[in-house]
């Protein structure tokens, strides 16, 4: 399997470097007749867009999707889809500088150990701009997975350095350029963000993403489970270094009895699990999230080497974002759409389209959702 | 690829259910030479026994490998290495009366829904019996891992329940049943696991797995990442709801400027990032860990339904580990080295082997590494 | 992809040596819900048996499937499918000269070239021995596409050495040891036969497979096609130097005009295509064939070498067929099989069921079949 | 695995409709430093160009390559390398009257009945116009390939029609548009094709490919051999019906005592074999060919159907190849490398580069190698 491709039967292969000629992808298993146009695409590209607000990275992108294959007449013909972004703001001036250091907390030093040689402007291929691609080929996974199932897929942002929801209503997320749940604490995020860009540091976040009206079912026993694929695609994101499905990491202080979610004749009781048991889904809402560290490019210089092993101060001066986590949520729900999308394949193929084979017991979704 | 698989140059296939005649696996790739016998899985697949103490499920199994192919004279020959394990100890007596229920926190639900049938007998396919073949399949990888590169895998237990360990000392590990790293708590682990036992409830647990020794270079770019890969591995583990690389969601809260980790000339400052770099190893000490939650299969009755929706109360009867996270260590580890070895062939397939490409500036593992 | 696995949905992953322990597979991907039982591989296994008629090698084997996993209650769970045979008549000694010689026409000199350590016991892994396991996987896959579709695969020689059928008559094939399509040349063949297996040499054989009832739209475009794939089963077969779909190698010679297939309300009104256009399946008749070369164990004396370079003469005197084509038909209709049903799943994942996406134009099997 | 890419380590991902935008393609894994230029590409491409002369279609493409991705400072960076040609010379006129029509012998029908909703201009993704991105990804293979073994990949044509060369010389390949290794031959050859253009029908074609300097010990056991994927790859191009290695199907009708290559202290004694046993590469001249069936686009009206079951006659007037075998040479050259390419870092993964594992028994290349 090509590293740089991603999925068993949608397979989406990404290429480009931050600061070359363009960046795109090809998605290749898509089912015929979906529509499909170009404008589709900008609703989420903006969402992860750098330039949305004063919180993030004011690198301007037009991001203008060009569809170059797999479209005829405005729907899809089941042959690969070619996406590709003209780069086009690229200022690589800001970033001639760094060609021979090793910027901490960067792909720099491993890189270099790698392959003895790489493109240093703007990060090359390790930089985050790849991520804008997932996000495209996201919007075909969502909008397949809501046209054919109802399956609606949303990421949210949980968590901000220290700072932690105060409430939880999913129609707020798109109100604000924090992907926040709680309105109310608007204005604390913006002073918390407004001295933390001020004071030269960085902080991380956490995002989160459900997905209701996955059908149970979905998901392949042992090394192909629905959980490890998510924690592979939200892993792959640039920047994080956690994983968490349903309670995550606070089920290890838990009791069994209060885990383990009961059966009842109206649904499930709770949803500790996320949604997924045995690597399969469950019907539940799905929920799981991802640790994103702080961003390491800081105007606060730090110590570290160059190529030749001198020490050097590195200071970046270039366009970044004290929160990298914050736009991410649109990566991680196209992360999650598209492993969604390529496990519904998955299972159609074994076992049928949904609702030929599996006979069913009434599954709600449970309590305690987020 | 084939969802019971693993891996991309050296892939492992298993198969077998909890109770039926036998468990296996098939590892490909293997590179020819290394010797191998059957008394070398002996030690790992105690380890991972159960039976091992009173803290871990009374069933008892021999665990014979059988070495089906693959090496000749003692030596593996560059062709699949096919292992086997007769079911010895399989009381499915203890298990018919589930054959119609769903256990809650189990797969019965799920793979029920995908199937419409399904291997009641002890869990089938979704027992945490697969892992012995997970642990079998990592022997040869720490092996090759140490004899080839001097790479050495650990893992250990740094929670139970609410208990996390006063002192680290990696010597402790293997000296107790717990894998734990502090010998001074031990009593205090005895009587929490007698009282859990006691009470008929269960807890999580947190397994932590470190290598040494591993160079810089190791891992793919994007989809490909040692730390994705690692993601995948150890959440595709039964009962494991959580992955973090370095310090994982503890990376939220944190500061860029502490984060971080600077590179001093005679090494990293620090290891906040686990030892990988845009998913590509550094040289660092690599760290990782995953959560467990608690064992699901209690004498404490559940709520739940059989196949048809009637209203059931479920109570488990058979052997089972109040906290099945803690002979997961050897699992997790063996999922370790596999990831490991694996991106070790994939890099010298692409870049040579070690030391022929890449040039070095000297990394030491940095400090604060647990 | 590991290299002792074939297919993409229903995956097949063979291992064991000619004189090993015992040889095995494991097929990965099953739709759950087959009925199969361990005596089902009985009647393909004698096909392809050795010890059926004086014309093949005289070893016998018991070759009694064993089913590890994937089965429960007597049908397929959805979960793997491992089937063992252990080898019993594995004489050994016949073949211990050969340790250090590379035998002409075999694999010994390349094994060695590859992996500098060979299993030489009866050529180890390189034997044909392994093909057992294909013709028992391809149990499965005939069965369920004769169950789902009504697909019925059947293979036949169409050539021995010089010797070609005089005539074409399906029902013949399988009443004769030679799998021969014109019962009227018996006579002759066994007189052929005779006399090569007297003068110590061998020769080739062409088998042909042909499959009928395959709807159209099997098959992926470009590198999935459905005739690419076919050739990969085929010549990954032992001793397969060609294959060919529909007419082959007769097409060079053929004009545009008479190799199209025309439409017409009927149906085609040809099959040169062998019933494959732009590697998808047009709903006629499949029709490949492979050429097997002649049998290279032979107890006439050949030029050769041994490890260190020195020449030698190699005289085999094992049990060999003088015409490893013969008994090679089931083996090519398991493996065309195997190709039909991973294509039958990789269909349904995308276009969903057949006939849901697809509309149809009426399409009879055409003339000129073979 | 995506039906649109080829390979496992070195992946080659195509894209692209024949009257798009654009076609496009995406090489992973090619190993970092290798020198590479757009025009580079220039030379192949035009070797598989139309237009080139009156033999060939008329339809003249620019086929200029932009190189998106990769490549740094004008060496591979061992990230994806993108390539893009832009489709400039679309005459959709020409095709819009097929748009629901079947033509005979094309894909048409099976895409048709596949996904119900097909790409009709030019063929789409069906067209031969996708083998432009096979040429140009092989334009890397052969150039590694060249660097770091030695390794020579040639294609020629070795009949066209009833016509086969009557003497072989590699050096007149190059010289003559019919890629034939015959310089006597090509006024036969220029009114053969002359009288068939005038004709109005089409011819099939034969193309042959060898590789000179392939180290042994290439090639993977069992569904990884070397031969299996170049059957794949070969029966993977637009056209073709049968692929052979070495002498192929004449392999029928050998004896044993003929067919098996003995080896002698100074090399081989001959090369039926086509420098494959056991599907591992023996150091000998590779050698294998493909043939192609005569074009299906005629301007000789043929009966057929239209979506709808009306029957029709189809003519086609667009610019089409009397022979598409022709200009298939530097294709099948391209598979070749490929393959041999991925084969080559497959073999270094698991034994380490060569050399290092591998003892030898000089091996050079026998006789009787075309």
């Amino acid at each position: 399997m090509a590293s740089n491709s991603f999925g068993t039967l949608l397979t989406v292969t990404t290429f480009g470097e931050s600061h070359g000629p363009a960046i795109g992808c090809v998605v290749d298993g898509c089912p015929p007749g979906l529509e499909l146009a170009p404008e589709e695409f900008r609703h989420d590209l903006e969402r992860r867009a750098t330039g949305r607000s004063r919180h993030t990275s004011q690198r301007r992108e037009a991001d203008e999707i060009e569809i170059l294959s797999g479209v005829y007449q405005g729907r899809t013909t089941g042959t690969p889809i070619a996406l590709l972004i003209r780069n086009t703001d690229a200022r690589s001036k800001d970033y001639g500088n760094i060609a021979e250091q090793f910027r901490p907390g960067h792909a720099d030093y491993s890189y270099w150990q790698k392959y003895g040689h790489r493109d240093p402007r703007g990060g090359g291929r390790s930089s985050a701009r790849e991520t804008t691609m997932r996000v495209a080929a996201g919007v075909i996974a969502k909008k397949w997975l809501a046209q054919r199932f109802g399956v609606v897929v949303r990421g949210y942002v949980s968590q901000i350095g220290t700072i932690v929801p105060a409430g939880f209503d999913l129609d707020a997320v798109e109100t604000n350029p924090f992907f926040w749940p709680h309105a109310a604490q608007l204005d604390e995020l913006e002073q918390y963000m407004d001295a933390l860009r001020k004071s030269g540091d960085s902080v991380g976040a956490r995002v989160e993403v459900i997905a209701d009206g996955v059908p149970p079912g979905w998901g392949e026993p042992i090394y192909g489970k629905l959980d490890g694929e998510l924690a592979a695609a939200l892993m792959s994101i640039n920047a994080v270094k956690g994983v968490e499905i349903g309670d995550g990491f606070a089920s290890v202080a838990s009791k069994g009895t209060e885990h383990r979610d009961e059966l009842l004749p109206d649904g499930f009781a709770s949803n500790h699990a996320g949604g997924i048991l045995g690597g399969i889904s469950t019907g539940q809402r799905l929920r799981c999230s991802a640790a994103f560290k702080p961003t390491s490019s800081l105007r606060l210089p730090g110590r570290s080497l160059d190529i030749r092993g001198n020490e050097i101060e590195v200071v970046t001066t270039g366009r970044h974002d004290p929160c990298v986590g914050i736009r991410a949520a649109p990566i991680c729900e196209a992360m999650v759409a598209l492993v969604l999308m390529d496990q519904a394949l998955r299972h159609r193929a074994q076992c049928g389209d949904v609702g030929e084979v599996t006979p069913r017991v009434p599954a709600q979704a449970g309590q305690g959702d987020v």
